[in-house]
């Protein structure tokens, strides 16, 4: 089983999965409410799916890839300020297993972090805690190794949080406020309600759902026909 | 990535995870409606995650593990009709990549049949189609490798559909009959509602659930606190 190629495959399927909220929001919509949609619609919602990845900070991108390296652009990723790079890198556990090719997202960041999946994790032998990035702190670590060298991430090994990006105008939208949390039902074959999605708010954000793949394929994301965010 | 070991402690992790439902039923339970529980209190639902596993005929035993070959029961299945078998398959699909040790629930079926998970499908390159077992009408193959031989699957990949098994006074308390719907909510650090799951009855049957890796996963149904099963 080739990660890589995997993580791959799962983005090819569901990258940019574009579904228009087709349900009321419980909150009633403020008349200047358009979200990102088209006027007087209501928002886009996209749902994206994190496949498992890492954050580095410079330093340990210079051990992994040799003193100065920098990450090399692969492909935009929707809020435009990150990118999938090309440099990926092998990820060790306690079980002496290895999940090869997992991809690093830049730009570099001023800690590193490696996201899984349970699905991932349990195969490592890593007992994961849920976590919203960046909240790092008595986290387990892992094993990083890179084409140049090899280090001890002595944390940041995290299952992400649930959680959807916005603007101010779609918080406006659905009646949200950074930290509230929503809920997604997914109309599929296999339907499901993801519950209590995080809510982050910046300025510069589009409306964008991250989902893990485990997530993903509960709900069959990928032959969803609709997707309905609501506050919780 | 070993796949049984994997298999083996999501097992040890997630087997049994025995909650009562403390949801009220929409439907009246009627006076004598005691389910599997206490007299008078509602049943005790059984969530059991299935792992990818398979069913063999005595035939592709046969071809597998050798002429007359019979399968040894290694643990007993909470519906004790069934047993998960000491002996593993490695299954093979149109990528060139096997997972290995898949484990063989017995007894031996009429027909065979491979029960895997998105995750582990998007892996091996099968597009699966999710399917009530031994639904196997156009659904894809795959190449089944065992100790004593290999041999071809025409057919029989699945993802098995989110199901209950109850038997009559279960779907007397639940309102519910043979191939009706129920949603199941989970609360836990992910929770999460799967709606539409399958009712199958059956007089010797136990009230169980079952859902696979990636739906567990996502749930995080190793930490849930409760869970509440009602009518869809």
């Amino acid at each position: 089983m080739s990660a890589t190629a995997t993580r791959d495959q799962i983005e090819n399927m569901v990258r940019s999965i574009l579904l228009k909220s087709m349900g009321s929001p419980p909150a009633p919509a403020p008349t200047n409410g358009r979200g990102n949609g088209k006027a007087g619609g209501p928002p886009k919602v996209i749902v994206n799916i994190s496949a498992r990845h890492c954050h580095l900070t410079q330093e340990d991108v210079d051990v992994l890839f040799g003193k100065g390296h920098q990450l090399t652009p692969m492909k935009r990723l929707y809020q435009d300020t990150d990118f999938a790079a090309e440099e990926t890198v092998a990820v060790v556990g306690p079980r002496q297993r290895m999940i090869p090719g997992v991809r690093i997202l830049g730009p570099c960041r001023k800690f590193s972090q490696v996201e899984l999946a349970f699905t991932d994790a349990i195969s490592l032998g890593i007992d994961v805690p849920v976590r919203l990035s960046g909240d790092i702190e008595d986290t387990p670590g892992c094993l990083l190794i890179g084409p140049k060298g090899s280090l001890v991430m002595p944390k940041g090994v995290i299952r992400a949080e649930r959680h959807v990006h916005m603007g101010p105008r779609d918080a406006e939208y659905y009646g949200v406020k950074h930290l509230d949390r929503m809920n997604m039902r997914v109309e599929s074959p296999c339907p499901s309600t993801l519950e209590g999605l995080l809510v982050r708010t910046h300025p510069d954000w589009k409306l964008e759902v991250h989902i893990d793949t485990d997530e993903a394929n509960a709900c069959d994301l990928a032959h969803a026909s609709n997707v309905i965010l609501s506050k919780a």
